[in-house]
């Protein structure tokens, strides 16, 4: 038996031990959707999880979605209306930011590969581009004037420190994500003198970290390197965007990270902040955090079988979804996600199973060696934290079985 | 500097430098397409391709296409106008094979969670299913009674040997796919009492692998296995599915596997066979050894910047067209696949850079600093061996990037 990440905090059944999401039983909501495999997004936890970081931050920061977590467009029309900012890396995001009810001017677009096009997209509506370099910087500028549009510019920072224990280094070296901070000060007056308007810093050091103390103290670094970076340009960043960083517990021993601890850092950090930062605003950035423990996947049992004494349940789901809780991508060892049968939710494991999905490969497993309740043919299993690089982020197309369905309850 | 994977054999460029496919520039195949990320697939490789298996392999033994390395509808017609079977692992790519203008009759289909409207499809049009289990077994005898169809059926045989070196064990010991072998007799004569047409069997232990006579001596092992278990029936198998197991050169140090001495000892090994399989069919099935070389994927270089003294080329393709180049499907260490500069292709090298995606995480790296000559922002960046497991096998709608370009030439 291998032991499987935590079920999130919020989740019960009803007397039949039916798995309840949103308040409906899984069966139900499938029933709903039309078939298996199914996505469902708390909306309410959405909610409640906005909530909880704001109640845990300082009230002049604000609160950036990152949607290429999620940008399943209910979800995403939700999020709009709860946050003060959309985060997105394409000419496609950037669209469906803009078809959500967020204004432009709270839209920041970041990510090293923008097309002329995109750029375009982003100057003429009024979003804000987080510049990735001087190339960049200068193609965004020419199509500015061009169009007698001056463009919204912040600059994107590889800074100089990375996020202790994150899933994802952003910066620290070389790295192909924004403009080395020794390079950023000339970057900056370059674009004031062009006449753009230059809308700050974005500096992102990592993400998926699970240690409040680390997150704390690269925010520390984060502030004073945008206080060093202001002074060397001699003007005040409008807006200082963190970056993010703040993961979930998708793992055996992992545990939710202390965001009341990153609350009170912070607010010292910015009660502490050099003059010249003193009427800048500053951001968080959150995708993963925001959107991942709402979410539920719910795939069905299609067979139970037992090879060689090791018992497979053999569900129609699959890493065409969940390509990370299969273990590949960006994982190094495979490990359990949270697991659960969701029509005997809470009851007590009484055999090991391993989860596969559909797909004729070997790489296709769900859950290894897991201990769960007795499951059979049509039964459904639920695999948790399942709200955020899901559905977008997995091959689809892969083997010809089709997208997954999604809703937001 | 890090090595790159062998460029295939076959590739040239014109006078002025360009990457030429299938006759034509690569620059000509991106204006006729549109725009870059594209993958182009060779007409005529694919054609010598399997021509050049035909006359490694003795005469008897039937080539079938495994369309799940490529699916591209073109591709897929013009493959099944060359083979003689399709093998699908989905409804989906069961309706997709017999589109292509292959027979029913000549189409299998195998996969672990096989649903019953699937299995309905493929018993309705004729096709054979490929059986994982005893309860898919009863499943498709129940839905075959019901329709009054006598179902075509062969049994997937989970071997008791693996193929050693192979990228993806698909046998040997527990695994979801597939009969244990000391089961099938039992099933295979249910089958048979039950009134189905009994096809024969599927045995496939392994894929991705190079060496020869590690397939050679799997190959052995397969017919000496199907002789045993044909004898504990008592009944002649009409085919034995032997699988595929033959990988392709992704990496530094890889060499293209020896077909003419795995044609060589299957003509022996059938030679040798047991009486009982003298009236059997053989076939072999292959996915990446017949589509992989002929698939070229291009992008465009749309910054080119420096980090730290590392040069970045940054493109408009990345990880949600090329999964498995980015090392983030299967593959535990990160190595590089064949690349260079389409515009400036066989030009000596003149510098270490890293090409990277267009997607905001560092995830997204398509060649780790490797040596090239000299590109810029516009130039088109080739990553070989992208005829297999590309366009499909990829998250197309991660950060809402979009689909590759796709075009048979």
């Amino acid at each position: 038996m291998k032991p499987h990440g935590p079920i999130p905090d919020g989740f019960a059944a009803d007397a039949d031990g039916m798995l309840l999401i949103g308040g409906q039983r899984a069966d139900a909501l499938v029933e709903d959707a039309g078939d298996t495999p199914l996505f469902v997004y708390d909306g309410r936890m959405l909610t409640d999880r906005v909530a909880e970081w704001r109640a845990a931050m300082p009230a002049e920061v604000q609160l950036h979605y990152a949607m290429k977590a999620n940008p399943h467009a209910p979800l995403l029309a939700l999020m709009a209306s709860l946050v003060d900012g959309l985060d997105v890396a394409s000419g496609g995001e950037l669209a469906a930011a803009l078809a959500s009810g967020m204004n432009a001017e709270d839209i920041s677009f970041a990510g090293p590969g923008k097309r002329d096009r995109e750029l375009e997209a982003a100057i003429v509506s009024g979003a804000t581009l987080n510049l990735e370099s001087a190339g960049e910087a200068e193609r965004a500028l020419s199509i500015g004037a061009r169009l007698g549009i001056a463009p919204h510019l912040a600059v994107r920072v590889n800074p100089d420190f990375d996020l202790k224990g994150s899933g994802m280094k952003m910066g620290g070296g070389a790295k192909p994500f924004g403009v080395d901070a020794a390079e950023v000060p000339v970057l900056v007056r370059r674009l004031i003198d062009a006449g753009a308007k230059w809308r700050g810093f974005h500096i992102f050091a990592g993400s998926q970290a699970l240690d409040a103390q680390a997150i704390a103290d690269t925010q520390a670094q984060t502030v004073a390197l945008a206080a060093r970076l202001a002074r060397d340009i001699g003007a005040t960043p409008p807006l200082v965007n963190l970056g993010g960083g703040m993961g979930v517990p998708y793992f055996p021993g992992d545990r939710d990270v202390d965001i009341a601890a990153i609350g009170a850092a912070l607010a010292a950090t910015l009660a502490d902040r050099d003059a010249i930062l003193a009427d800048s605003g500053f951001a968080m950035e959150l995708g993963r955090w925001l959107v991942a423990g709402a979410g539920v996947y719910l795939t069905r049992v299609v067979d139970r079988k037992t090879s060689h004494g090791e018992t497979f349940l053999v569900t129609d789901g699959g890493l065409h979804h969940q390509l990370a809780a299969s273990g590949n991508f960006g994982t190094v060892i495979r490990r359990n996600y949270p697991v659960a049968v969701a029509n005997r939710f809470g009851v007590e494991p009484v055999e090991t199973v391993s989860v596969v999905g559909c797909l004729c490969t070997p790489l296709d497993r769900l859950g290894d060696q897991v201990a769960l309740p007795r499951a059979d043919v049509d039964d459904l299993v639920a695999i948790f934290q399942a709200g955020a690089y899901g559905a977008t982020a997995s091959p689809s197309a892969f083997l010809g079985q089709g997208p997954a369905r999604e809703m937001l309850v």
